[in-house]
């Protein structure tokens, strides 16, 4: 990475990266989703880009939405873990700085000292919301620390804890079984101490505004994390890079590794005018369209067809906007057939009108990607290649 | 690999690896072993899986087949080495416990004090037994060692030293020329003292055995060596592994890595009826054909391409068995051209019903493979791929 920085030289090219979420796939009579779908204006593309295949960890390795864009972003997932209290925090669209601790939460009932149901009979949402709510207005703060509480889907939420001195080396307050108390949060470093001592006056504060509840009478705590710490994207790259995505996960990943996350509305239409609104001020984008996956992820081949097929539609408005290099891929793999995300490598289009070889031959599918010029690539090689495309690389030696 | 494992889990799908020995080759009118066979078993499940080529070590470099199969199995050849003596051993068939100490032996001739021939003449392998039987008999224990020799080909045998504190870092007794005396066995490390002790009493208890004959009057030691230490492939893999194979060699490379070696017969026809008896015992078989690698060391291309043939016809019993995963691959090339072990890539067939794209074309030959879906791998990927397919891995990360 430190071999790529020192390579790295200043231009006016713009770079496009387009994340169709999952848009690798699985064939149903001998066709995946995307040889399925009509995609006129791809196919084309094609033909005057290079296609390959992209494995986002290894090989037979099926990755989660974050260690996918990392890798994508050029960050090496298995060196930069993201904990699962910050995946959280991202996905309810929460902006964690450097330094917070952040941790996943279950409302939980307990019974005489014991816990007799680990998310409370799933409560609903808008009860969460309530108690969360109160929760935050009854702790603001314990010794020099803030706390935010913030609800998430039935019995869970996210509590971050911000402020100074502050570590995520800590055991977890969920037993993971019924029938057993919550444990007591302990430090698993030195300078944990502070940490745990916080965590566990919260848990004791909550659990005294909680008493009154029926259900919802306790708390557990587990997947203590904080932002992994990374050389920031505009540094690493030399880029300015804008992030346009809908989904909170997504615009946390991007804001996560640096990039500036773009105001923009929800729908693909509202993600492509933000992209024409904001052109001319930054120099890489990243655009995310997550309804591919969401549609995989359901089991609905036909559904996430259709998406692509829309996605193509939309596809001469980003070409009219004429980027130097514009890179369509996937972060995973998410075919219908197996309804979750999958190891399989994802079809991968590089354009570059004067910088890349070309296919000669219309068509984009995974069978197209995997005989492409490009060849098989770890998702890490994208961003060296659409910097090399960019012609933003001096050479190497002499 | 430690990633690897933390993300298996386990299910009952049923995995098969065929090696095919040495299927790998090279053109003789403009068409290998492979691609002249007339396969139209593995042409047809060709269309309905995927295809690559899988390099064994690395680009370049010619495997043994120790190398080759440890890497097909999941383990780094670079890092596991496997001594020549615990390979010499494994190919008699004497099964090494951990801790044993192996060595090539070679029958030579000596004169005055030195060597007059390294090789003894090369005596016919009867004298060879006798000699190994004489010297088993009159050699039994030295301290608290156990000495087993065991005959090989013409003048070759092993010496295993079976007891505790032994170490393999040992010099040689073989000077590798002719007119040089005997060398003294020396330690290579602090711990070898003893063993180097007990090797050089039982050199020269064995000259004195042999002083009466006339051309194997001494013997030669090197290659000292141990079991590489691994973690069990049921372990590493979370896997319960059945290996059907004919040759020691191989039933033995199973074994070191942890693989329960079924009883078989002699006859392709015979490993099959074990496969099939034993399909309700193991999630994992390893299932090895000998034939194809020694047509192509003895340069006879019509006969590798014929035993080629007679797999395929015998394709559709295994895939009556209905397994989960099935790889058809070899562990090196072995062109009946070079009429030796080669470098080139191995060609690699991954039928996967649930889980594989597909070929879409019938047709199996290595450049068939090198246009494959899979694109290259190296023969360490060849576990992980077969462990994703099998739904047997965990997704990483969220």
């Amino acid at each position: 990475m430190e071999f790529l920085t020192d390579l790295l030289t200043p231009n006016d090219t713009k770079i496009l990266l387009v994340v169709l979420d999952g848009i690798g796939g699985l064939e149903r009579d001998g066709k995946t989703e995307l040889a399925t779908a009509s995609t006129p204006n791809m196919d084309g593309l094609a033909a005057r880009s290079s296609l390959g295949l992209t494995t986002p960890v290894d090989t037979g390795i099926t990755p989660g939405s974050g260690p996918a864009h990392l890798s994508l972003f050029g960050y090496d997932p298995l060196e930069h873990e993201i904990g699962r209290g910050v995946l959280e925090a991202l996905g309810i669209g929460y902006r964690l700085k450097r330094g917070d601790v952040a941790a996943r939460g279950n409302f939980a009932t307990v019974k005489d000292g014991v816990i007799t149901d680990r998310r409370a009979g799933r409560i609903p949402t808008e009860e969460n919301e309530r108690l969360c709510k109160r929760l935050s207005e009854t702790i603001e703060t314990i010794e020099d620390i803030k706390i935010h509480v913030k609800a998430g889907k039935e019995h869970r939420f996210v509590v971050v804890f911000d402020g100074e001195d502050l570590s995520h080396e800590l055991t977890e307050s969920d037993p993971q079984k019924e029938g057993a108390p919550p444990a007591v949060i302990k430090p698993l470093a030195k300078d944990a101490g502070k940490t745990a001592r916080i965590v566990n006056r919260f848990v004791l504060q909550a659990q005294e505004v909680l008493q009154t509840e029926k259900r919802a009478n306790t708390l557990l705590m587990r997947g203590f994390a904080s932002l992994p710490d990374l050389i920031p994207f505009p540094e690493q790259f030399g880029l300015k890079p804008g992030a346009i995505a809908t989904y909170p996960m997504y615009r946390g990943l991007a804001q996560l590794v640096g990039m500036h996350v773009l105001q923009t509305g929800s729908t693909w239409e509202d993600e492509l005018h933000t992209l024409a609104d904001n052109f001319g001020n930054f120099d890489f984008f990243f655009l995310h369209f997550k309804q591919t996956d969401s549609a995989g992820e359901d089991g609905d081949f036909d559904r996430k067809a259709d998406f692509i097929e829309k996605f193509d539609a939309l596809l001469p408005q980003i070409l009219d906007l004429k980027f130097d290099v514009i890179a369509i891929t996937g972060d995973h793999s998410t075919p219908a057939l197996l309804a979750g995300h999958s190891w399989h490598p994802n079809p991968f289009l590089l354009h570059a009108p004067a910088t890349a070889r070309t296919e000669g031959e219309p068509g984009f599918s995974e069978r197209r990607c995997a005989r492409g010029i490009l060849g098989h690539l770890n998702s890490l090689e994208v961003m060296p290649l659409l910097l090399a495309h960019a012609r933003r690389l001096k050479k190497f030696g002499a």
